[in-house]
């Protein structure tokens, strides 16, 4: 039942850019709160803000081969996007890994298990963004799957789809949306200039956004201090 | 039942200064090992290091529309501190509110939930403390409370309390004991300069504490190693 | 039963800097992938690389004082490694320890449970591995053991074994295998230099490694993208 | 600075029992959803309901000494609230203790830390909400306080306060809110008596509690499967 | 954006009973593995064991609002499944909801969130495993969907897919698969009826598996104790 | 580097009713309270109380091949103990190793990793404590160790050593230590049944211990309640 699913189809790579400078708050809000992944994942370094294809990898817990594996199948522009079948904190990725990596083009490595060698992948400039930081080897001898759908950190993800990982996390957009959420995105960056210069002016949400109503209508009360 | 109590009596501002620069391993031992917060709130940024007086806010789990109320109650030199009643690690808290607070002259916020947008409230120097980093988005539907006693992170927290943050963690200090335990801290730091010394030159803390008589009392043996 | 050991045999000292520059994850590889502790434990600062002897430190929960007995058993090129005898997040150690720990030319604290100051600390440059950040301070009323073996983290620690930390964790060598182990490690060392050039090079590690046949053989398939 | 508060006032031990019939879940929301301790205080057996006044004791971690001091505090129809000044699992109470409540009418512990014996306790019929089970011993070292107001799982209880606890978990009741909080919940029960029957009989909750016109309004919208 | 999908294809209903005799474990080895649930997930008594159809529905955090609405599109052998948009502990599900799906022919309840009123519904019979017990109550406020595709406790579930749960955890069979996956089970029982069978007469599984000569190939060493 | 020890030394058999009829509590006291494991591992039914030889067994993560080699290594009265070399909650053991190994007269499973088919475990009255309850099923692809000494929920266990497991949790006596343990353990059990018989009558341990003096000379004041 392991599979390499070849010549994937994948999100349009010019959007990748404008991803990575949006970034992964306004992108989910953009796209109706969906493609989260749990808060788990973190950068090893920050700021870093990055967007790219995924390159799908379901590994064995404490078995990184299907990661050699997935290499080939990557190419400029991808995101490897890692999951182990069962929780498992072993540092699955390090240094050799990354520098194959980055000879391929590829930009980023999102996985729900450990990594290592971080100090050299920090001076390397390759980010990952893991659920946790562990020298724990692994080995090469159960077999999983490259390119087919996963569930990572919570996170559903098709091979191809639009990976955006920054400072508060990753998110993934689906490879036939990306278009349209980056639209929505936009208008709602422009939206939200324009409030920033209005709250940093001294103007309050509850005014600008028009909540005072509502909020006495459900029945908030304010009383003064008695002390 | 929700509240906002207006006009709150606020610890005297101008210690806010000599409480950040003392911080809270001192303060919270200055006071009698009490008002930490769990060790679960983290900086976003480090170095940092600051002191202001409570604003406190209850909100719905998933839900920030109080925060928005809470602002209003804000004014300079105020830290907001906000509380779910149910454990949650949404991103309640992103850049326009940090705007809006910073216009007001609030000095950080303590959050017992997620924030987002850290790459720019680090670049904005405005300070968080967070149970979580997640771009999940909240939804307004729900009232809760601003300035009620609240319990953060396992600390009870009045309106108008003195609250302490650096990268050690928060504490609070109630607003009427600012003074007495500013003073107690200013002793215990005196006393700690003059220890620095002694340690730095060598000297033990067994000596300078006067331990060994009370561990050979309770039968502490030296025994040279028998490999 | 509270004993502390001195005069305990170390392992050599001019291994240390050699261990520093090699790191956690390779050491860890070289010597058959054991002696790791838990990834709870994280650097205060990064990026930071040591090594050193342990004197190893046993406490009770919230209860620092056996880690002031053993300061005095602990000498240039020393690693303090401490334990409670009971999960505990406490601040048991601050900056006046670690001027004393510093004076006496010990070049880390490895604990698995709290520590504060941690600002100074790292302006100190007094590196730290430790389970939790945290203010609470600890109480001086209880024995514990210095120099005996301890489990911290999941990994047994005799006294004088060489330990390795930095940005990926921390692992315990024993203090009779420090010079074989390095042998191991120069070796593969040696030998990723290699690799990594040739995986910079474009190589593929499925070619490099001759992983094709084995993975054949498993059961591996190839497909097409249907889509 | 610890303390022993004797002859504290108590809410009327007549109201116990009702307390224990009506339970954690109908209680904890006539008073308008406080009061809830956090989920990680589970009971030792099940099925199990209790009610009683609340007997606080704050304890250092890792140190029973003062549940000795309180047990001298608690009378008949008492429940002995146990936090620890940090976190820990360690054993603190046993068969012995629980020997010396029952023998003076004690009903039941909450304590926001570790219970061993849990068998003996388990035959007893004295029942324990705690938030782990571990054999550790503890010290007694340290001094705390008895009936002194307390944070015990995210719960502020005042000396003297009700406490119930049941299979869904543990809350209190400030003592002077029990009359009218019991009249909120027989009312809160008697309407679910008749909706419960309602439901049993088929009709829908959506019909029952008018929802169908609010969920239209906000924006739910009903589709065919297209599959 | 919040759906209700109404007249969902739903996977066999005369396959659940045997689906609940051969268990989770079994099924889910039938199936190569896939369709756990986290194990966080636990039965709020046992023994207990089950299958049924799935009913969908994402909740917001702290909100089950859209439990009412799943209700109406629950029928006889279904099961429940709920998911929140965002981790929560809350108690989402009580006795009267457990009443009005009893009433349906709902034979459970799968929530990865908190359920209150369990000493209730365990004498109701009505089983349910959910990631918490707490009495904290929940709003109906915010919209969500039912019979969409969700990710509960990480396993991919879609409307109509046939649910296992017992003392092990909880599984998904994909709606079509729910046959084939049956006949691989039956033949894996009987095959391990045999094995059974042999290993309680003292027959090693070394042997019956034929082990010995891969172990060997591998590098195993047996080695005498010196000690 | 993967070893089977054979014909170990273990503990004499004839203590191990003994142990298991004074439970954990009782001899981790007796023994100077060392050698517990971590409160994770919990047992699958209750109430049980064991006591039988370690023989140890360590694994890789998800995979269970070297519980099938460590069965061989097993006989009457033996406790088998595994523990994986990094986290993981996967199912290694279920029915029919329990089978094998109950055909070989192992009294009970240790195991810091999960177990399934916990029903049927629970007829057959074959008791297993373990870190978590999954139906994930393992590979059998990496060899360990069967007899080394090793390292199980924090606590040191070598092959060969007495264990004993109750509901309070699970402990470890070095082989060499048991008699002395006993006498110890037995004191100690007469000692506290006067005490209980004392406790009953309702004497208070601050009397029976006579821990009155010096909790006043620490300083423990009694005050009246203000109120």
């Amino acid at each position: 039942m392991a599979l390499v699913v070849t010549n994937i189809r994948r999100a349009p790579q010019e959007h990748a850019a404008e991803c990575a400078a949006l970034g992964v708050a306004t992108l989910h809000e953009a796209q109706g709160r969906k493609g989260l992944f749990a808060p788990r994942l973190r950068p090893i370094y920050r700021p870093v803000s990055v967007a790219g294809t995924a390159v799908t990898c379901e590994v064995a817990p404490g078995d990184n081969w299907m990661i050699h594996v997935a290499v080939e199948q990557c190419r400029a522009g991808d995101i490897l996007v890692v999951t182990p079948t069962a929780p498992c904190t072993d540092g699955y990725f390090g240094d050799l890994l990354a520098t194959s990596l980055q000879a391929r083009g590829v930009v980023a490595l999102v996985i729900d298990a450990g990594v290592r060698d971080i100090a050299t992948l920090t001076k390397m400039r390759f980010p990952v963004w893991s659920a946790a930081v562990c020298a724990q080897g692994t080995v090469k001898e159960t077999l999983g799957n490259v390119n087919t759908p996963i569930t990572c950190a919570g996170a559903r993800v098709n091979p191809g789809d639009m990976i955006v990982a920054d400072d508060d996390g990753v998110a993934v957009i689906a490879k036939d949306e990306v278009a349209g959420v980056l639209e929505q995105a936009r208008t709602r960056v422009a939206n939200e200039a324009e409030k920033r210069d209005r709250l940093a002016a001294g103007e309050l949400g509850l005014d600008m956004y028009g909540m005072r109503g509502r909020l006495a209508e459900k029945g908030l009360k304010y009383v003064e201090a008695e002390e």
